[in-house]
């Protein structure tokens, strides 16, 4: 699609925006800036500006701010969301220990939702329970901005040699 | 934020933009209008354009496109993507199955990830195994555009009385 | 143990006996015998006297009579039983698809409970839905005598060269 | 059955006993006195003669003496013994704080095997990570002589009244 084509649709779409809309797209093309930047490897982690850290303890931490973009229609963090999150930073600790030829492939994952994803954020914890040559075993905590457990994860990962590019 | 000075952000971000970007917001543009007008209730519905519906034999299908901004750092649908695709598509059969004011929260999901999501389209399709006064339980299987099974999973959802707006 | 030491206290046991533990008794000596003979494999197997066979479906089926040995508290078949049911079936289906140097180990195992296991028996059929080299997908389902679904499963199987003896 | 007609079954049975089977009758004799005593619910625990407590830390334990009788043919503890040992130790903490009348059903159950149980006996160890009206979510890890992880589970239970006897 031409630039030009684009403004056009663009601004005719924000001629009768709400506030929300104009948020959200406000959010995105900042996620979008990011990762042009290089800041963010996927699209997905863009938008949702996910901030990512390795803490000393040897676990994994994911902090996801709650916006309407990832909220289902109860107003809550859609529970697929919380699945991403939480396969995301399992997924990260495990690569984070790997040869940088080998990747890891989730084989499974197990999500138990213990209360509503609400407030300014998720906090996802990981830590990697066993570490075998083939398959990693992961335990994922989602925590809300009080310290509330909002949901527990375990996953099952697969550590294959990187496909070539 | 004001209508002027998201146009004028857009229009900078816009100048440097790659095809690819353009197609994204361009794609994010046209979920937005359709939720705008009643298409889809969250965001994240309409961002990833999913196209949903009841089946004959009582089981629910959605589709969902492959576009890059679901994708994880392989270039393969984010595995949490899938999920959230197996969560909507299992949790809306449940409603569908509940009276008007109730409804289903995901109390738990395990899901097996068979193999890459590739290609045009992901395809889920959700039955109820269970249906229970307090507890339903559900499996779902996503297929690619070639009918290949891509992950399966099961659910467990709590129904409540909806909460009052 | 020597015989005789054992038979005396046998003899004791039995002289207060119930009805049901001479029952007992009886099914777990008549079990031992059908291993002593080669019908079963473990004790396990043949203290629960499952009965195993091949569908021509490509399925694998495991009947389990009920009995008080496999019970809990609340006379219901154990949850725990259920699920050895449920393991020793889909590992059996597994193996059964895999060359004579290999076999196949539970790595993971996901079970919902949907009714209480009573009657006089339970029926397990489980399904191959992936098979890859080193990791296999099984679905397994239980019925009761009257072919009401009691719990279904999904597990995951990793193929190992057999450990020599 | 009647006394005298097993006890002639059992002297015939012992007759050409090995010594295996011998060790594994009286295992199972001294478990069915131990329960006629009180000390045991149920026949599985009986047999298996688990030992159960409660821990200071609100957590509950199960050790499980590891013997022929819950082996599977590669002589490691069954994968379905394992998840009974679990099932039981995460069950026993969800009905330990309970009211009298209230008792708590497996919903769901998800395993992740890490390692064979092999050694003298496994150790399990549940904690209650979520304690709802009607759900309550438990993590459980089984532990070998030497304190190895073997296996990692999480389980939903539902909570119901009592059925009257």
């Amino acid at each position: 699609m031409e630039e030009k084509q684009l403004l056009h649709k663009l601004n005719t779409f924000l001629e009768e925006s709400s506030e929300e809309e104009r948020t959200l797209l406000d959010i995105i093309v900042d996620g979008f800036t990011k990762k042009r930047r290089g800041d963010y490897k996927t699209y997905l982690d863009a938008m949702t500006h996910i901030e990512t850290r390795m803490l000393d303890s040897g676990e994994y931490e994911i902090v996801l701010p709650v916006q309407p973009l990832i909220e289902n229609p109860l107003k809550m963090v859609h529970g697929g969301m919380t699945a991403t999150l939480l396969d995301t930073t399992m997924g990260s600790l495990v690569n984070q220990s790997l040869p940088a030829d080998s990747t890891a492939l989730t084989a499974e994952m197990n999500v138990h939702y213990l209360k509503p994803g609400l407030g300014k954020h998720l906090r996802c914890v990981a830590s990697l329970t066993h570490k075998g040559k083939q398959l990693c075993v992961t335990e994922g905590k989602v925590y809300d901005q009080n310290g509330k457990l909002v949901a527990i994860a375990t996953a099952t990962f697969f550590i294959i040699t990187k496909p070539k590019k």
